[in-house]
């Protein structure tokens, strides 16, 4: 099942991944795993230090005698990994003591139903404003309920390429419901929305730990682990002490916030492995990278090296609006079909994965998440733009 | 974080673990991962050649230059890689075309609210078999939804150490549900109760794939993977075609059996690592160990062997009645606190670990899953033996 005329990056030597260059023809050598450029939406690239660790330790971890996979979630070895995952998204997100840190199953789409299940106010609307794919169907989780859903902005009249200006928070509302990165058509919201003083909720799952954010205004946030975080299978759900007092009683257990926040995560066997690898991450973002400021700056360098292509470019054309544009998946097309899927097929014999755009809509997509490094997006600009030269 | 004092077996020759032997004393080899003797309740011990092959290919899989935590849920090889673990469930369960394999997030815990969610009839009651903590569990959920609950037997007056034998099933039921298998008591049906009709549902979390199952008389069963199966965060689903007709269309989408079937568990990002871990296991459960005829057997042996000790002790005093108790987990006690807390932390020094049993009701517990080797459990029971000369 070995992939063909695919040119990767040795993994031997050093815990970053190194520039293959599109050009250089790498021997492959069966004695080091080698690794390709991974642009892929989500689940997406990890770091690869975290990857190695896991690596390292799978048959034995910390001395245990057990993998990860087989020790218990009551035991102090566990105990202390999603501890520190705990106190590490707290530091990095400069937490203050009325929020809580809670791991659930199901994520982003579980999200969708347990908002307005646990936090719609009685007799209260919910406001949501729609961007895209995502914001859809949590708009439809919503509905489904039977809650008062109000959309109150939408920029599906543009096919999502925009993010709306123009919006009236009621005041009524037991939250604005907004998705911070839209994975799909490449935008992101820069300056988040203004709740007035309505709690802000957000689906961050794309862009979450890629940046600061202020948390203040937010009520709650949730993020599918499997673009910055980690393995899929998990969500991390920040949310704030006094939206906790909305959750009602009759709930099935498994569905109320309350039941996470008080075990700690623990009501039933979490997913220990994937916990365990978003601490590693957690650990590589506050250690490695020196924080969220400092991920900000790398993410952003990355971005601008993949837009100023594009705008520069005859070829390859930006999907997203220039101020809605997102610093996490850069969406473009080529002018033809035939033009698009040779870009795609070559990419992949020059080892850039993950470059096709969503079902959904097609066209290409790059995902620079945390992970992606600033080499192998400087090898990507490098090749689009010998392709370019290449198809005029 | 080493652990100290603790005898391990190396893993480096082959692909079975090795009985260490509680007296030998092996000399530590950094160079080798150090295993122990892992009698965990779950999560649990997975078999040694799939934790190496995983390893193996972390950080490239079959090739593809990025691991199975990076990789799409959309891509092929994805796709390649769940196939492939719905096809062994098929041929190992023995399953008909109408019933169907669900992967779903939440373990066997988000069960328990979505099977009288999904699967109560209008107007009918719901009967349940209360035979423990995750039996009591079930039932809550049941209850938390006004379902019309029936327990129609129960064992708690005997400290639920027994399975109840006399039962009348309502025939107007739903279904009728029941815990195949109670880790904390250690009591496992070994012949099903009869639902004269009504389809039973079962929550096979802690025996699910340790012995062959005649479906015919379910309408679902469920299974969180931390046992037998995989890592945790995934609960496996066999539901029959019948019952998806049952499932009520204005529920929440993720919460919808006909969800995980319509999209074949891929709606939205399922746990991917552990679904590939799992289908690993699974592979070695049809290829290395030839089926579930044959893991019945060593399974009965390796039960066999531990409760001979127990039934021949003066010393150790099995929890559970004798026709109710389970090859899976095997409880017992010592006659005093202060004996069962040596005869603990013997076991640990000499390299057994998860022997400790469930902090609801203490005492001991040794767990014999699928992974557990008889040579494991030959070296628990020569140290058994040996601690008990010492203690008498």
């Amino acid at each position: 099942m070995k992939a063909k005329g695919v040119q990767r990056t040795p993994t031997t030597d050093n815990s970053q991944r190194t520039t293959s260059g599109f050009k250089e023809g790498l021997e492959r050598d069966s004695t080091v795993e080698e690794r390709v450029h991974n642009f892929n939406a989500g689940p997406a690239a990890l770091p690869l230090p975290v990857l190695k660790e896991v690596k390292e330790n799978f048959l034995d971890l910390h001395g245990s005698g057990m993998s990860i996979t087989e020790i218990s979630h009551r035991s102090s070895l566990f105990e202390e990994i999603i501890n520190d995952a705990f106190d590490m998204t707290r530091r990095l997100l400069q937490l203050s003591d009325d929020y809580h840190v809670l791991f659930i199953q199901g994520g982003a789409s579980l999200q969708f139903c347990m908002v307005p299940m646990n936090l719609c106010l009685p007799g209260r609307p919910v406001d949501y404003i729609n961007t895209g794919i995502w914001s859809t169907r949590a708009i439809k989780e919503a509905q489904i309920q039977g809650k008062d859903v109000r959309i109150i902005a939408t920029s599906e009249d543009g096919g999502f390429t925009y993010l709306p200006t123009d919006y009236t928070v009621d005041r009524q509302a037991s939250y604005v419901h907004f998705t911070s990165n839209n994975t799909i058509m490449g935008t992101q919201w820069r300056q988040f929305p203004d709740g007035e003083g309505v709690p802000l909720i957000s689906d961050m799952s794309s862009d979450f730990m890629s940046r600061p954010v202020d948390v203040k205004p937010f009520g709650l946030i949730y993020a599918g682990a499997q673009k910055n975080l980690g393995p899929a299978g998990v969500a991390m759900v920040i949310i704030r002490e006094d939206m906790l007092r909305r959750v009602p009683d009759n709930l099935p257990t498994m569905l109320k916030y309350t039941t996470a926040r008080d075990n700690r995560s623990l009501f039933n066997t979490p997913p220990t492995f994937a916990i365990y690898v978003i601490g590693l991450v957690l650990r590589w973002l506050e250690e490695t990278i020196g924080g969220l400021k400092e991920m900000e700056r790398i993410n952003e360098e990355k971005a601008s090296l993949v837009y100023e292509v594009i705008d520069k470019s005859e070829v390859y054309q930006g999907v997203a609006e220039r101020r809605s544009r997102s610093m996490m998946n850069v969406t473009f097309r080529l002018p033809d079909d035939e033009l698009e899927q040779r870009f795609l097929a070559e990419a992949i014999e020059n080892g850039f994965h993950g470059l096709k755009g969503h079902r959904a809509i097609g066209g290409c997509r790059a995902s620079l998440y945390n992970a992606v490094t600033i080499e192998s997006v400087k090898s990507l600009t490098a090749f689009m733009r010998e392709f370019e030269e290449r198809s005029i």
